[in-house]
């Protein structure tokens, strides 16, 4: 999330009640989460064990719960006891939860030729272009863009918060959520097909690009970045923060395991199950995926034991 | 369910054209199914392979259609030629189908500082706790509870009717629902995303334990109670009558069969399949799930055969 | 999808600027897609692999990018540069898109002791017969059929659009979706859960056979034909144009592949695959589905590889 204008340190040190350690003169544009910080962000880290991954990244700026550290030149830390609750604070001054009591919200524009069927659900600045179809009962959330000759069928999600938590297994609440001010792109020419959930990104984008086509009761998780011209079959799950190149094809039930990449035209067969990167232009399948090739041999490998087991027994006796 | 009041057996045997044998001063103060029958509770039975788990539940009384059994002291029978179609008229006469026409219906209640966003479903005698955000498009069915600091993701279901069917196949539908009379409760800081169902109890309830967080396009079935923190993550799907302790991990796609437990702290691996209990504090995966570290060496095994092979060849020549 | 009356194919020529090559005397009834064709139907066919397919269908009219065919004896040919900008062409003619504004279309029929509750949509020509319920937050979208005594639980969509495109990785966008003119039709008794979807033909019906009963979350693909007295269980997806016969049982998560045919009361564990037809009266396991009883020894026989492995390292040693 970019701010609507730089800060001073020294008004974000007071908004989160945190003491200003190294380049007080930087003036930082946004916040975001590891995963997606950029110069000029404020990033936060309340765990030792990623201290300086936060310290090393793009960020200008770092929450942290220690002074000792050695800060990075140029760069400025917000010392404060509770990292977690200082991002809540600056997420909430910025985007506050603001329910439109409306269906569709005074703030959303609609482009020309656009069609929202009956009971929808646009929220506060949602954008959606030209020649859009809408179907009956979709939820889009809070500054979605929605591009032109999109189609989304009834019953779909664009928007929902994301499945991002700050763990902790020693209070009597585990999970409290990072709150979300992300929001999801969807590119030109995308057709979604019903009862699909898109989350936002958590302080990014989730991003679907052009020509790419989801079938229905697709779940795609945060941050994750969908190429052009991909192919999703129904019900295949993504997980967050995932980069799926052009021209990807998933087919039914798939399962994609967050933060990794599936390479330019490559081919998952149905319900296989992804737990790390996939080279492009090859087909895939099983659990773990292994190329279908591969996975092939190994069933008729499984069907050959008996035999071989006889084999054994035979030059033993 | 409970009744209002308890009520007479002479009355409940008129509503029901049955007959009263045993103990007739027994005033019976609900009905339940076998699964969750407490004392004082009316059960039925129509088939003699459950004759004996229904008599020796902890019913007070038993609709049967035989008088051939022999009733356990204290207890009554009532006696019918169809006990599914009297328990259906039990059902209908305390909880007859009565839709709102309005979307929020005037007899529910909704705590301080919640929302509800447009083209939600709240209906009749749903209790909804405090500062609880209940996202667009939600259905909330009748008399379920919501707590405080609840958060519904948009598109998600809550109270749907259970997957709960007498079933006959030499009559010409073969299927026949029984009627759900329970309902659905959600306890304080539960997070639900979007696209999720949560069938309510048959005759009971189906609860939701305190601080769990639940992604997306999760499927709970009736009867399932889910402890404290557990983390399902998108497109679970858990059937019913199961039980989940405290601190369950179930990660994407993982399924879950009916009437099993899953014990405290347990995780489950992407896209695993649970058809029997599992112990807790370990970690499973698999179709049929076993212990992780079992299955990876399984697939190690599978990996060697061909190897395996051409020993045995060697060794034969 | 049948035209409301035959048309000549003069007129038919000039609506898609196409010459008539045959027998011009034929007035065309309505257009399928090569799977649904009839007798008096017009067919499209733009690549050279699917002609003879095409030619020697039901189809009474064949419009083609070629005149390098030999037109079967009475059948006539209109030929044309694009035949799937063609078919898009006719389809929009006699099935325009037309999106109801109100919630409830006007010519929408709602039979005796029906129930639509509050939030639903119901599309254009939708009929839905007597004692039926549709629960809030529905989705029937235009032309569906649905019978008497129907269930359909809250977030479910009937009548989504196909998933089925024209696909050319040579233009810029690769997928044009052929537009839907078909419709789904829902048998008398069926019960459908929540949060499903159901696609409708691409020029043809899908239809869900009487006394069917269908938990949550279950995707039912387009011109799919499932029989009487089925039963699949939460999160089942079934791909388009499968054939399902009476009886057959899904258990929770299955797959589907495409036009294939599964047998009378053919059952299919949880989470099993199915590529390719199943034979009716057996039970089915695994990805790829086996008969459950060869699977479940393939188990055992993966177990024992260790110990092979041992009895080949002793004899050899």
């Amino acid at each position: 999330m970019k701010f609507p204008a730089p800060v001073t340190l020294d008004w974000m040190a007071n908004l989160i009640d945190a003491e200003v350690l190294g380049n007080s003169t930087i003036t930082p544009t946004g916040i975001n989460e590891i995963h997606k910080v950029e110069t000029g962000d404020i990033v936060f880290v309340d765990h030792p064990k990623y201290y300086n991954t936060c310290l090393q990244s793009a960020a200008s700026v770092i929450i942290i719960n220690s002074k000792d550290v050695t800060i990075p030149n140029g760069k400025a830390l917000l010392y404060t006891a509770d990292p977690f609750e200082a991002y809540l604070k600056i997420v909430d001054y910025f985007k506050p939860f603001t329910p439109s009591t409306k269906a569709i919200s005074e703030t959303a524009v609609i482009g020309e030729g656009s069609v929202v069927m009956p009971n929808c659900y646009i929220g506060n600045r949602v954008i959606i272009g030209n020649n859009t179809i809408i179907h009956p009962n979709v939820t889009i959330g809070d500054d979605c863009i929605i591009g032109n000759n999109v189609v989304i069928q009834a019953g779909t999600v664009i928007g929902s918060d994301a499945f991002y938590y700050n763990t902790k297994k020693n209070r009597q609440v585990w999970f409290k959520r990072m709150k979300s001010c992300g929001h999801v792109v969807i590119e030109d020419n995308v057709e979604i097909g019903a009862g699909c959930t898109i989350d936002r990104g958590v302080t990014a984008e989730t991003r679907i690009g052009s020509g790419t086509i989801i079938d229905n009761q697709v779940h795609i998780g945060h941050d994750t970045k969908v190429g052009k011209n991909c192919l999703f079959a129904a019900q295949v799950g993504i997980a967050g923060a995932v980069v799926i190149e052009d021209g990807v094809t998933l087919w039914g039930q798939v399962g994609v395991s967050k933060t990794l990449t599936i390479g330019k035209d490559a081919v998952v067969l149905a319900q296989g199950g992804v737990p790390s990167d996939l080279e492009g232009n090859k087909v895939y399948w099983g659990t773990p995926t292994q190329e279908a090739s591969i996975k092939r041999r190994e069933l008729v490998w499984i069907k050959r034991i008996p035999e071989l087991w006889k084999k054994v027994m035979e030059a033993n006796s």
